[in-house]
Formats: C-alpha cells, sequence, structure tokens
C-alpha cells in the first residue's frame, strides 16, 4: 500500500513538474489560435487600411450618439427613445457611402411608413372595445408580417428594398401593440422617428466626411483591375505555353498567370458594388445616376473572356502537350495573338481607370485581328502531312481556337468600354509615343 | 378674345371629356406595374409554395409573441421589455431552420456575453465618479465597437458570427451607456436576455415545428439537380451538334440545352446553404455533422463540368462550323461519349437523391472512356488526308478535346460522390435491369 501510494506521489508530483500535459497542449494550441487570429487581423488592416479607419469611424458614431445619455438637456427630451439612435447607428453604419445611405434611407422611410400606418390601425382597434382590441391588432400584426414577410422573396425588391421591408415590419408591430398598453402612440412614432433620423444622419454625415469609401469608386477599380488580370495573363501566355518544358514545375511557380482566377467568381460582389453604387451622390467623376448597369455589362463580358483563359490555363500544364514541332509554326502567331488581346485589354483598364477614351487598345485589337488571319492562313496551307498524329495537333487546334474566342471577347469587351466612354465623355488625350503598326494588313482604328 | 377662349374653353372640355390624357396614362400605366407586381407575386408562391408557408410562420410567431403586451400577468413582469422579444422574432425568424437557429444562437449568446461585459464595464466607469463615468464609458464604448468592427472584416468569422458581433455591439453599448441614466443594470441585462430567449426560442420551435424547412435538404436537393441539369445537356448534345443545321433555329429553341447555365453561378447559395446547414440538428437522413463540405466539393468540380459544358455550348450556334464529312466521321464516338457522361452524372444526380450507392454509373464512365480511347484511334488513324482545310478540323477538334475534359471531369464527380458514399454509407441496391455493357474494352466496375 505504502509502496502504491509512494509511486503516485511520484506521478503526480511528475505530472505537476511537466504541467500536466493535457492542459500545456491545450494552452500551446490556444496560443497558436491566439497568434494566427492577430496575423490575420494585421493581414486584413494592412491589406485595406480603409477598413482600421472604418472601425474608428464605427467607434465615433457610435460615441457620438451615446451623448443623448450623458448630456442631461438630451436626454430630458427623448428618454430612453434616445436608445433607438444607438440602435440605428449600430445597424446602419456600414462600409461604403452607399450601402449606409441605402440602409439609412431604408430605415427612415419605413419608419416613417409604417409609424403612419400604426397609428391608423391603433385609431381602427380602439373602436372595437376593450376586448375586441388585441384580436383586431392581432389580426393586423398577422396580415402585415405574412405579406410583408413574402414581399421580401421577390428578387428587385430584396435587392433594394429588403432592409426597409424587416423595418417596416418591426415598426409596425412594436408600436401597434404598444398602442394596447400606451396611449401616447403619436408621441411614440414621433420619438422614434426622429431618434432614427438622428442616428441615421450621423451615420451618413461621418460616412461621407470622414475618409469617404465610395462603392462607386469601388466597381470602377474592380472592373478596370479585373480586365487588367485577364492582360497580364495573356501577355504572359504566349511565352509560357510555348517554352521549353522543365522537370518540377507547376502552377505555384507563376503567380502572375493566376491572377485571372479571382474575376471567375468576381458576379456577386459586383453586383453589391452596384446596388450600394445606385445611392451614392455626385462624387469626383462619378454623377448621380452614373451608368452602372454599363459597368456590369463589361464586368459579364470580362468573366466570359476569363473562363476562356482558365481553359487556356487548362492546356499550360496538360499531360498530352503537342510536339514541339508542331507547336513552333504557330508558336509566332500565336504568341502574337495573345500578346496584343493582352495589350489591348490593359490599354482598356488603363482607359477606365484614368477616364481617358482608349487610343491604341483598336489598333492592338486590329493587330490580334490580322493575326488571326494569318493563322487561318497558316492552318489553311496544310501545316502538317499524312505521317503527322492528329492526337498531337489536337491540342494545338484547341489553343488556337481558344486565342481566337478570346480575341472576340476582347473586340466585344473594347465595344462596350467605347460605349461607356461615350456616355461618360471620357477625355481625348493625344499620346506621346505611337503604339507598333500591324505587320500585315490595313489597320482599322475605329472599328472594334 | 373671345373666339380664342371659346377655344380654349373646348379644348378644356374635351381634355375633360378624355379624362386629361396625363393622368389617364399615368394611371393606366400604375395599374400596369401593380398587375405585373402582383403576377409575380403569384409565381413567386407558385415556384415555391414553402414561400407562403414561411410568411404565415413569420405572421405567427409575430402574433404569439405579441401576447406579451395583452395578456396582464406577462406584461406585469416584462413591461416595455417586452419589445425585445418582438424585435428578436422579426430579425431572427429566417426561411430556413439552420439560418434561424444561427441567428438565434448568435444573438443569444452575443447578449449574454454583452451583458456580462458591460455590467462589468459600468462598475468600473462607477468607480471614476459623477464626472469621470461617462468619459469611461465613452472610451470602453468606443473601443468595443472599434475592435468588434473589425473583426466583422474577418472572413471565416464573417461567414458565422458576423450577426453575433452586430448584436454584441448592440447590447454592450445600450446596456453600459443605460447604466449610466439607470443603476438597475442588472434587472435590465436579466429582462433583455430573458426574452431575447423568450423570442428566440419561439422561432427556432416555430421553425422547427410548422412545415420546416431545411437548408441540409436545399443543398442537397441543389447538388443533385445541378448534376443532373449537366447530365441533360450531355444526353442531348450529341444528337444537336451533329444534326442538319435548320434555317433559324438558335439557343432559344432548345430550352433543355440552356438549364446548365444557372450552375455556373451557383457558388454563392451553395456556400450560404452549406453555413446554415452546419446548424441544424439531426433531420431526417442528415445527422447534426453531415460532411457539408464534400457537398461543396462535389459542386465545384460540378462547376467546373459546368464551364467545359459552356464551351461546348459554344460551339453548338457557331458561326465556323466543320464540315458535314468531317463531323461525320466522329459522330457516332462523340455522341457515345457525350450520352454516356450524361447518363453517369444523371445517375450519381439519383444516387445522391435516393442515398443509394451508385451502381451503373461507374460503367457509363468506362463505356464513355472506352469510346474516347476510340476517339484517340480514329484521330490518330489519319482520318483526313492532305487536301483537308485543317480550318475545318479545328472546331471538330476543338469539341473533341471538349468531350475528353467532361469525361475527366465526371469521373472526378464520380469519385467524389463515392467518397459522400462511403462518408454516409449509402444504401446498396442490385438494380432490376443491368446497363448495357461497353462496346469494347473490358470495363473495370469500381474504377473511376
Amino acid at each position: 500500500m505504502d509502496l502504491e501510494c509512494a509511486s503516485q506521489e511520484t506521478v503526480k508530483q511528475g505530472l505537476l513538474a511537466r504541467g500536466w500535459p493535457p492542459i500545456k497542449g491545450f494552452s500551446k494550441h490556444v496560443k497558436t489560435k491566439v497568434l494566427e487570429f492577430f496575423s490575420l487581423l494585421i493581414k486584413l488592416g494592412l491589406d485595406d487600411p480603409r477598413r482600421v479607419v472604418h472601425s474608428l469611424k464605427a467607434g465615433l458614431a457610435l460615441t457620438l450618439v451615446s451623448l443623448f445619455y450623458y448630456y442631461q438637456p438630451l436626454y430630458k427630451s427623448f428618454g430612453v427613445s434616445a436608445m433607438w439612435a444607438v440602435i440605428t447607428v449600430v445597424v446602419v453604419f456600414e462600409f461604403s457611402v452607399g450601402a449606409t445611405l441605402g440602409k439609412g434611407v431604408n430605415r427612415g422611410l419605413a419608419t416613417l411608413l409604417a409609424g403612419g400606418l400604426a397609428v391608423g390601425a391603433h385609431q381602427l382597434a380602439n373602436l372595437s372595445g376593450r376586448i375586441g382590441e388585441p384580436i383586431v391588432l392581432g389580426i393586423f400584426v398577422f396580415l402585415q408580417a405574412a405579406v410583408s414577410t413574402f414581399v421580401r422573396f421577390c428578387p428587385q425588391i430584396k435587392a433594394r428594398y429588403d432592409y426597409g421591408l424587416l423595418i417596416f415590419i418591426l415598426t409596425f408591430s412594436l408600436i401597434s401593440i404598444s398602442g394596447f398598453r400606451d396611449d401616447e402612440v403619436l408621441e411614440l412614432v414621433h420619438k422614434r422617428l426622429l431618434t432614427v433620423l438622428i442616428g441615421g444622419s450621423t451615420c451618413v454625415i461621418i460616412s461621407v466626411l470622414v475618409f469617404p469609401v465610395w462603392a462607386g469608386q469601388d466597381l470602377h477599380n474592380l472592373i478596370a483591375s479585373n480586365m487588367e488580370k485577364l492582360g497580364i495573363f495573356l501577355e504572359g501566355f504566349g511565352d509560357e505555353y510555348f517554352k521549353m518544358p522543365e522537370d518540377g514545375e507547376s502552377e505555384e511557380d507563376r503567380p502572375f498567370l493566376q491572377g485571372y482566377k479571382s474575376v471567375l467568381d468576381s458576379k456577386t460582389i459586383e453586383d453589391a458594388l452596384a446596388n450600394f453604387a445606385r445611392w451614392e451622390p455626385r462624387h469626383g467623376r462619378f454623377q448621380f445616376r452614373h451608368p452602372w448597369k454599363q459597368y456590369l455589362k463589361i464586368g459579364a463580358l470580362t468573366r466570359k473572356c476569363a473562363s476562356r483563359i482558365e481553359s487556356l490555363n487548362g492546356h499550360l500544364y496538360a499531360d498530352i502537350q503537342a510536339k514541339r514541332e508542331i507547336r513552333s509554326k504557330i508558336q509566332e502567331t500565336c504568341t502574337t495573338i495573345s500578346m496584343e488581346s493582352g495589350k489591348a485589354l490593359k490599354e482598356l483598364s488603363m482607359a477606365i481607370k484614368t477616364m481617358v477614351k482608349p487610343f491604341a487598345a483598336d489598333i492592338h485589337i486590329e493587330n490580334s485581328k490580322s493575326s488571326v488571319k494569318n493563322l487561318d492562313t497558316l492552318l489553311k496551307s496544310g501545316l502538317w502531312d499524312d505521317e503527322t498524329d492528329l492526337l498531337e495537333v489536337v491540342p494545338v487546334a484547341t489553343v488556337a481556337s481558344l486565342l481566337i474566342d478570346v480575341v472576340t471577347c476582347t473586340a466585344e469587351i473594347a465595344e462596350s468600354v467605347n460605349e461607356l466612354a461615350t456616355m461618360l465623355k471620357f477625355e481625348v488625350v493625344e499620346p506621346t509615343v505611337s503604339p507598333e503598326k500591324p505587320e500585315t494588313g490595313q489597320p482599322k482604328i475605329g472599328i472594334s
């Protein structure tokens, strides 16, 4: 017994000395997680410092409206209703001006409308006596909640007024029900509306005045940078596809060729930004009724081009590569097509960024189109003989046809960028250095 | 003058008689819009009757919590705080059980945590005297709002706990600020927590018991039906591509060939459903920790296949069509590949739907793989001579290579469906009718 106790004792001491492994392991695990989390936060801040600024702005707005509680004269006139100003700030303050304005306007109008209707409902319910009142109120609340909830399924309404409908249900229910206990319904509506307005305008003012983030500007930059990413891929594709294959290479070795991937999934963010941008007033080079739809159109065409590029990328590291001799025959033409389309896309991207009419893009597109014609001739001239394995031709043929598709897409993008340039009256600037002329054919500038 | 007056009179009378055109036109316009809106609503209801049920459920939940106001004993214990139950119901009640549970748990836990911290902040601020108190409180509110707002940018946290953080900011601010005016902070926290719990559980109970809508089930069905759409396209593609071109035909004529398009954009909805599904308890054939990630993996592979199919679709109505003679040489093989991959996808979709181990899918994939080998032989055997215009070969070669890609994608999908089948222990059911055996080669069932 003594021996057993002693050994148990030793074990315990040992455990204590080592700090009880499970706990030690657990605390180490927690430490790693916490460190990971903090480095993630720092990365988020460095990636886009506007996030840090936004957080400080949110803190500022909230601290400002909390003055209602601290400052006696203000508190006297609003009382507990001041809470609605705080709630409004928390839920309305968003990253971009457009999102904040959209939510603020939705909340304000919905509160006004629901407040008015709720007062009406309260008056009607009052007529039905003390017993009938809760029944009539219950029916009203049920009906409006069911109808408004159903209307929220409508996609067009969901996109712009979803939050307004939510606040409508909330305010109508709260005010019509409160009316049962508190006869000062009108005062209730009045106070609620006023506090919501104060909270909402605090958000809007801080959002517009302190380092504003414009959704429209973000959409503008996103569309331009997506186009640039495709341009970078195309400029690099020719050299990459036709170069000597080396051992141990994979997709990860060429990060500049992977940029296009984010373009494929950008529809959701583009739609959201366009929705927010519609609420934004005139700012910088953007008017109130800026043609955001045209941006979405350009974005859709860019995505279409990106999906072709994904197919091209699949051929970069495919298992079945075409024979060197066959590839080398079309190398120059294909490289030119890819390079010129890439240059055109980068030019168009720059045109959007600087809001200057694209000048050289049409020339690059004409260059790539005349190279497409060269490729046609090359393919028609019977580039290969009877002994050529057609299986080795297939990948080359596919790459060629995808490149031809890319030129078509690029021309479509150029056309819609030109439409945008006309809509927005982009500046016309004569370039200081003229781009290279096409090698063959007559370039028709202006036709794309 | 008289004449002028008279003529003006006539004009006026005419306008009145005709009901003043602008107003008439406007009212007609409004009428059309209203009618359009109602027919849209009816369509929304008919498309998915669960939307109507959801709206009625929302109305019911709201009417239930409003009893707090009508029923005297309940109102006595909660007073104005009963409003929080109403607010909770309006904002927490969502379409699916998972979304409702996620929001409810977020709101409940955030209220508990923020309430506790706010009481602590209130005690600390109390120590700093009447003048220091608002300053200390202001600093607390500013700091927590800024930090929490920044943490909301973290994508992993945003996906699951965004709403919780919003409620954390809201509750902490409200309670710590209210404490400045009202010393009964503990009671305030207690009441708020209790009403939020009551509102939240009302939502969860109604959402689970009355015609529940499970996000998990929706994700399951979506993945299966997306796969089926691709299968339908592939089954029809061969006949459509190789048939006689007729005049005036366009994409709109073949709606069954357009179903795949919705698959391309389904990432957002799949991610959202998987996020909601993670909150859902065991229901029907789904456990609490169902492998939703595997569904997302299958979904991503399906989208990859859909992007190949989009390229194929581009060749259906392309301007440059390959010559009939060339096309007819590979017609049979390509049609078989397309048909067999389509059958495999439909089989896999059915396997997911019924949760029965896919049986015939591997056979169909082997069939299509052996057809790919046939296609290889056909292409290698020098199908065309020196006189063949290579430009006419290119589209055929591209279609062939895309079909080969589709077979690879289908095999990948089959593999991940088999993984899912193993994870979930799908039933094994011997088919009553055995599928056709492959025409050439030895089918290796089980290898895909």
